[in-house]
């Protein structure tokens, strides 16, 4: 066992895991994915476990496996919006069988008996276990989603409807739940209000499509005229603002209801404020690493709130995933096979992408 | 007439206005006051005419006053925390007798059509009006409470019920209105929950004394430990907590509904975040001059609220205002004679008043 530098002990997969999987693995800082054999561990009385087809590229996975958020443990497997189909459950499993398609999100396990648990709120229980990077419960390191296969305790597991494609369906797992779990709890959900989306990447571009299937009125603002074609036409906006055109600006001041902010580059946030109505809320869900900015006379005129939100728990992920089905809602993607990994890896550092990468894992991914 | 910078014409008041009054003034941007006489309106159809009794001391009078919102036109009358008397009512005035106690706070108009006055949000309407310094309907600079009597439409007027007393009551026109309605907004006002009030002066002790009545449990958090013993014993607050004593900032992290903070000094926010329990929410009603430093992960982590609120509403203050007799509930103050004014705002510089100063208008101002 190797010690961690929290006290506890790390066991080494083979000591408990006697089930062999492969993968791909970020093994230093450099951020640079290989192969990699591991393992997992057999099939619990609570377990399910699935035979990946599809794993999205967050761009977490990134920040993670350069060590930027100074919290990776290597070898690191990232990847946590997997899709795929069940091939065994443990003997207490009423609800998936084998053969279903199912998704595992950001979160492989909580304490489930915390107020957050209890509030079906396991994404901010102080003993969540991510799905990777995480030291999980027999004192192993969870692995993600770039993988063949995972054993997951089956509270975390998300029934696919057989409507929704597993590829485009990936991303919404940890993108669509992010910010569809915010717009519900902060009332941004209802039809004839209206929304502002800052930033579109992958979460924005989902919430633009989240934000007209609850039908209310959504305008983009981006950094730049370049995407309000694609807000307007592809998406579906009503209507496109760029934050640095002072006029537009102005002429829509005061008439948001809500924003939700996806953008994680430093940035303004005042002249948003001044976008929101009295009592208006903007949410932020992009994590700018240095502080914000923030003149606090932007929230006091107008009694307005700014909300933080990390993605959702478990019955609000089910919901969004069943909702995205019924209202033919899937991120926008790029499939690649494994072997591309690290050069898009490379392009989503530039944010080169329409608008998440998706790796067919089902296709692609062979024992090195 | 003078032209404003807004181009707006500022009528002169003995333009439009027949009936003489007396008052103390700030002249320039010393902020120093003295007597002034000036004139008011005639009772209008919808007018309430009061004789001023008391009058207190808001920190922002001492801000405008020395034009440190670089907003000033003098002179200046200041005073929104007044309570006295009705002499006259017009012809329109059902609710309110001569000789019946009442009072007036921030707000002396706003155009009562809009969608924030229809929801009985006066403090958000764009045509607010304010009770000083503000460009009243008919071309004059409206006059505050460091007067002899004051003529103000019957919506903006607060009845002050029997038991109430007037001296005391005053500061719970604007210090008690500020924070008496986002708790309410917020549902901060819970039996059971826990409230954190940062900062403990004009605002916070009486967010204490509401808390309390709320049937809240109240934790005080201050700079330093001078103030415990009267937070706890003469204030009612459960805990004490200074926010530099790390061990204790560590203990009581998580446990806290919501908080309160009243603070206009420059000061970290992160730290309090910590105390917030998982969607917990802070009111900003200080108004810090430099903006915040925010590090989003402290509002992430948890689903945080940041809200800022101003004053509050009309019907809102008369609920308060009810509330507070009802509950016994006043601001502990400093009374003082009109002559004492420029003193008392020396002092007020150097936060050196147990809470607030109230001016004894009625039995201290005399004409010049």
């Amino acid at each position: 066992m190797a010690e961690l530098g929290n006290g506890k002990k790390q066991a080494s997969p083979e000591e408990v895991h006697p089930r062999k999987a492969f993968g791909w693995a970020a093994k230093d800082k450099s951020g640079v994915l290989s192969p990699f054999a591991f393992s997992r561990r057999n099939t619990g009385a609570d377990d399910v476990t699935i035979k990946i087809l599809y794993c999205g590229i967050c761009h977490s996975d990134l920040h993670t496996a350069k060590n930027e958020w100074s919290n990776a443990i290597y070898p690191m497997v990232p990847g946590h919006e997997i899709v795929g189909v069940v091939t065994e459950v443990g003997q207490n499993v009423q609800n998936f069988k084998v053969g279903e398609k199912v998704g595992v999100g950001c979160i492989v396990n909580s304490c489930l008996s915390c107020q957050n648990c209890n509030r079906d709120y396991e994404n901010y229980c102080p003993r969540i276990i991510l799905t990777y990077n995480s030291l999980d419960v027999d004192g192993t390191m969870t692995y993600g989603g770039y993988s063949n296969m995972v054993v997951v305790n089956q509270h975390f597991v998300i029934r696919f409807p057989e409507n929704l494609p597993l590829d485009k369906g990936a991303p919404l797992l940890c993108a669509g739940i992010t910010v569809y779990s915010p717009l519900k709890e902060h009332g941004l959900d209802v039809p004839g209000k209206h929304l502002g989306v800052v930033g579109l990447g992958g979460l924005g571009h989902v919430a633009v499509k989240f934000g007209k299937a609850f039908g209310m009125k959504v305008t983009v603002i981006s950094t730049s005229l370049k995407k309000e074609k694609e807000a307007i036409e592809r998406l579906g906006a009503d209507a496109f603002l760029v934050s640095s055109n002072a006029e537009q600006m102005q002429a829509a001041m005061g008439t948001m209801d809500g924003i939700i902010n996806t953008v994680s580059a430093d940035h303004s946030i005042a002249p948003l404020a001044f976008l929101l109505k009295t009592h208006g809320k903007m949410i932020m869900v992009g994590a700018p690493e240095k502080p914000l900015q923030l003149p606090i006379f932007s929230l006091i005129l107008g009694g307005k709130t700014l909300a933080g939100s990390c993605i959702g728990g478990i019955k609000a992920t089910q919901e969004m995933i069943d909702f995205a089905a019924k209202n033919n809602i899937t991120a926008d993607i790029e499939l690649i096979p494994i072997s591309y990994l690290n050069e898009a890896m490379e392009r989503l550092t530039k944010a080169d992408v329409r608008y998440r990468f998706v790796i067919d894992i089902g296709n692609s991914l062979t024992e090195a």
